[in-house]
């Protein structure tokens, strides 16, 4: 009844043309949002701390990160136009002038997840308020305080309540109720690609979505590395919120003659990870969002253990929900740690001669989406970005590399759309062309 | 079995980086195919016309919208690249240089459809071929010809076969089985959009896909109107192909000032209409595609007859498939005229007497493609086009208007992706991004 | 000498490669000068009205566009890249990955004028900062003080001093000076025509320029045009800032149907319109410039009315710099307010019977700029904008309409390159292209 | 007289806005332009290598590439329209679509170079043909058959001779007259720097240009630079067509560590070089355009070697007009050879031992084009890109390369506009807005 309720409002605010917000009218918002969270700043980040177990300095970089979100919706404003199509190019099109603009889609369903309980909330809402559609948003069930504070923060800015509306579903159930409306025009969908596919296959006739999803992002170490650069970016991309990001570097491949050098290196950086409470500015690694999650992450460890991989290094439980930063070494190529997304502190490492063979193995999966190469031989640098099926290569930089406006779309399973502030409000628009016949 | 081979092949091939073909070789295969083309462009309209039954004219202008097609989608790598990311706009992304460049998708399947039995097909292959993705395509059960001489043609300009296959489905179990397959990267559909969106909701998880279905297009006629220069785009865009079109135009809002002297007109240019065998030239309307769709274009008009519509002209059966242009007057709201695709010769006038009325019914359906105003006054013009929902407004021009370059995308229900050579050469692609760290 | 020091001080800042702002950093600083314009607005228009003579209301919008402008600079950054070169169209190109991106050209010289003596300075200073061009500045004489305020913010807001020094020339010897030594990479011109093109004949070999000079702009009002709407633009058009703008309504051509009613209701317009002090907010129409100025357009008025026109109203001194609003009926195609830029409070309006003859006269003159056709009928509306000789076309606006992103871009010898702020930032970078070889 | 009737001729199309050719007229053209050039190829490769000197092996390339460019101009047009322009932004603003449109910018004057007789002929008339500016085309008069045949071809594929006319000078004066005449509204010019700048500062207000130049242009071979790839790219770079090119590599900075080896080395090859005539298919290098340019390179031969530079090998002459390929080794650096462009088979070899230091030296000229940098390591790879003094930055690749559908655009005294088939129809066209105020 809630959603019923949510979902009227929400359309009929759309249908009515004439109430549309003017684009200077949302840009005045969206600045107005972003300075209001300038000033709250430090209880979005001690909040994304305290709710979702992310250490506070990078609570802090999210809660910054989603501020610039804010300002970026509103930049992109400025050239969100359509374009000239010529005509003239066929007799029959001769004498017309022709030109698309944008509109918003309708009416958005954004179900977020919990990894970054401000940030994901500001991808999914901002482009929306940006482009003109109402939009209602879930949280995570876990992560739910920091979505509706800056829900509150969007209609002190000026937004009025229909246009931007939170929804806590009680469960999965509702949730699919939202989504499968076919009130819904765009459906914006971020966590498990189990969940993901499944909901986009019952999308009503004419909804579009998109969905972001994980993987198991390779990282392959030439021989040509310089190892004294590289540790720092692949424990950072390994270990950054203990690994619960989409794209977090799993899989590491590294070519046998550096292996052993390589392999030490990595393990002395890791035993020195700060792990502990995130509330604590010096934290560098803390816990995993649900006691279950922390279960499933030693189980896999076991099994990948009890298949032959060596544990080099951590992989214990320090809380009900804390697992120390783990290394594993060569573990089967069937294994879950080898194969799924771990969502975890937990790497593998694989040893390999030839680059095409460790390209041809960072491929396998059925997920893609990030990836690096680290190498100083530029030959072998470009050569692993062309090869790699990902979204985005990384050259010397780690896997989990993003910056809010550039394109984020996971390939075949990872996803589906395209992420990133100025892509996501492409997204939640539909051109309109208009041709103009001269006679 | 046949298919599973089509697949092994198209996979194997994509698989085979080594093996892609070049740009400029893929080019140089254009530019060859639509010399071929232009050599057989008789056979090939005449073809056309024998199979789908659509009037020689309209079939010689199909083939040479083919032939262009062709030549538009090598033109479009010309320009075919990413973009650079800009790095520096946080502390965080310094000193680093991104672009993104553009990597084909996979195997796409094509399901087509039979009412441009040569064009729509090369809409689907000729994009393909031009980024680099094996396509199998399966052409309508009732015009497969036009289809297997053009991919012959395709073989002969040079492309290896499994780049592009053709699949004769002998039933619609076996281009599910296509569609639904997990290793289709891309599903380009056109077709009904029941079976358009079950495909859809179909898909193995990580398949993309593009929808083109129809609607029932509307067009507007202002009280300012030039009646004497707008029955012309009227009757085209109602009559084409005998409406076989998914953007005919199905109905008319007239102001009612205007009311009676344009339905006059109207009435007065469809009796003249030739509707005779589609192999002779002057043949303007000719047959629908199979009896049975002249049943139920027969069956849509007593319906709507016998909910109080005046039928002003035509809509007799002149033979098992052909029904003679018919001219339907004020049938009910809800009338299956009203509200579905006729896909047939029948077009329905409705008065009106404010203009944000008629829009408002114009734009009623769960089906938004492209639509028309016809006026003088620019106001009411601009009006029409601001507010209509569709993809697509016409100032004075029919709904059906379309040249090959321009995007083409059915709203809601009426489509997913955009069509048009060089956007679906898009849809048929995945950015990939280089970072590359400067350190 | 203080020249000297100046471009020595650009230069040297603009070498040291290491020493150049990051994009972040100049984000930061456009957005906190754009804050501190704000704190400052009522001063800032104060001082527009009191240098300048514009009327207060107008000031205060032109303060408001220029805070804008200062945030429309900051936001391109957003998306101020590159492109991809697509490689491999020929053999000889195949294996490679370019990419373009964007670097400062280098040291700018801005010379600008009174008339927005803030604005305009935005125009030219606003890019220069985002792009990362040390730029000197040089106000016109008349309005320096809005220049030397606006530069104390910049530095307030953080950018070095080298980055943004101002410029008083003493004579216009130093202003070529500037604008002709061989350091200064991009000369950006806003002024007279005469100066403008002579200056750009005097650049040293490698330095890029843009000049924004004025014209004569036309008005053609057809006899569909509604006359109780187009009266208020093309007043406003005509009359802002007492004609002191590069875009100002200066020739009307109305159609002899309606020339006498179009006429009569144009008098009775302006003669309402409030001359008088500009410090006060409801005045329309402020003094000139200067004296000289208000001698030569009371000259122009009688060498007018000596050849034949009829002088309708207004003309009259009401200062030693103000003239009251004037209509000039049917001035001789070869008098000084016909073919040249009058800067002044002076419309002539002149009849015609047919369009295309009336474009022909609009289109007669070396000057080329913005220009309007006020119609109701579409076609009149697209016929006219189809044969215009214009960088923009108004349909039903006011010849002087401007937003500041727009392009905005003299033709012929009305200017050189192109202005708004996204625009100028490109005329302000170079591009530089990588290619990379993959081997 | 001739030139003054040219001018008319092509002033008189121009103006006459009805005769314009539509955009598929012109596509048509330039198709079977490129068609008959075909037919025509051998004939085309000859004439180059028989007026021009050049190898025929490298006339046959230029012949393709130009082919290329014809069909190249044909394919921009199909995405060559504007864009929209977002209103909206500000209350002001609102209420109004607005889009960009491309327009013909007037008469065009083509003023060309000897080294590509025909491929920069097309690199000026193809694009204008395809925008539709009549063009008067200036060849060298060392070579102006090839310009001459094109032109007859051109008129052959359709084009009326008004729009494309040959224009062969008795003397600079006339030259001057075409390019300096107020009827000109682009002047393209290819050539010396010297006379580019002085025609640029004598062009009538209202004229814009383009120019290309040359430069000497800087190779750096970092100590990682893989010695065997490198040679054959730096050989083709320094002596493509005897040097003739404008960006032919002219100064390599090597490092010492493998300064020996590389000299030695590129000795071997540059000895190996077939010195012959043009007409044999094997020569590799051939003579220079006119005897006076070889008295000249070998006067900054024996200049170099009288400051201290050693002449490792060639220098020599083999007759008239034929330079045996020579290498410098460390000439002065405020030698000619250092410091202007040879525009001869002459590359000065420099040792460095500091990688900025040597980025310095090679940006030190006031000429700056196209730049190589040879490294197998990335990080010095990116830092010369980025630090390059130059309008594109080639890793591992000769400074010589070119795609014609590439920006090629000098900077500072090296040229002014850039260069390539799209980039020059955009320098051809202007923007034209259409601003349309919705009431």
């Amino acid at each position: 009844a809630a959603l019923e309720r949510k979902l009227q409002a929400a359309e009929r605010v759309f249908k009515d043309r004439d109430g549309w917000l003017k684009p200077h009218q949302r840009v005045a918002i969206l600045r107005r949002l972003a300075t209001l969270m300038e000033e709250k700043r430090d209880h979005l980040a001690r909040q994304i701390a305290r709710e979702g177990g992310k250490p506070l300095r990078d609570a802090i970089v999210e809660t910054n990160r989603a501020i610039d979100g804010v300002l970026n919706a509103a930049d992109e404003l400025r050239n969100f136009g359509g374009r000239e199509i010529p005509m003239g190019l066929s007799a029959a099109a001769e004498n017309r002038w022709a030109f698309t603009t944008k509109e918003p889609i309708g009416v958005v369903a954004a179900i977020s997840a919990f990894n970054h309980p401000l940030n994901l909330i500001v991808h999914q809402v901002a482009p929306a308020i940006a482009v003109g559609c109402p939009v209602i948003v879930k949280p995570a069930s876990t992560t739910p305080l920091s979505c509706l504070d800056f829900v509150a923060l969007v209609h002190e800015a000026g937004l009025p309540e229909p246009w931007c509306q939170s929804f806590i579903a009680a469960n999965n159930e509702l949730a699919q109720n939202l989504a499968t409306d076919q009130r819904i025009a765009f459906m914006s969908f971020i966590g498990s690609a189990r969940v993901g596919w499944s909901l986009h296959s019952k999308l009503a006739p004419g909804t579009r979505s998109a969905l972001e999803h994980g993987g198991a992002a390779p990282a392959i170490v030439d021989r040509s590395a310089d190892l004294d650069k590289i540790i720092e970016p692949i424990v950072k991309g390994a270990y950054y919120h203990a690994g619960q990001v989409c794209v977090s570097t799993q899989r590491i491949y590294v070519h046998r003659d550096i292996a052993d050098s390589f392999t030490q290196k990595l393990i002395d950086r890791v035993e020195k990870l700060r792990t502990a409470d995130p509330s604590l500015m010096e934290t560098e690694v803390g816990p995993l969002i649900l006691p279950r999650e922390a279960d499933r992450v030693r189980q896999w460890i076991d099994e990948a253990v009890d298949g032959g991989a060596l544990l080099a290094t951590g992989g214990d439980r320090l809380s009900e929900t804390t697992v120390r930063p783990a290394v594993l070494l060569d573990p089967a190529i069937d294994a879950r740690v080898s194969t799924q997304e771990v969502f975890g502190p937990v790497v593998a490492v694989y040893r390999y001669s030839d680059l095409d063979d460790a390209i041809a193995r960072a491929n396998a999966l059925p997920t893609a989406f990030q990836s690096s190469i680290f190498a100083q031989d530029i030959d072998v640098a470009l050569r692993a970005a062309n090869r790699f099926d990902a979204s985005a290569v990384m050259i010397n930089d780690l896997t989990a590399f993003r910056t809010d406006w550039m394109p984020f779309a996971g390939r075949r399973e990872s996803g589906y759309g395209t992420g990133g502030i100025g892509y996501t409000m492409r997204d939640m628009t539909q051109e309109k062309m208009i041709i103009m016949h001269r006679s």
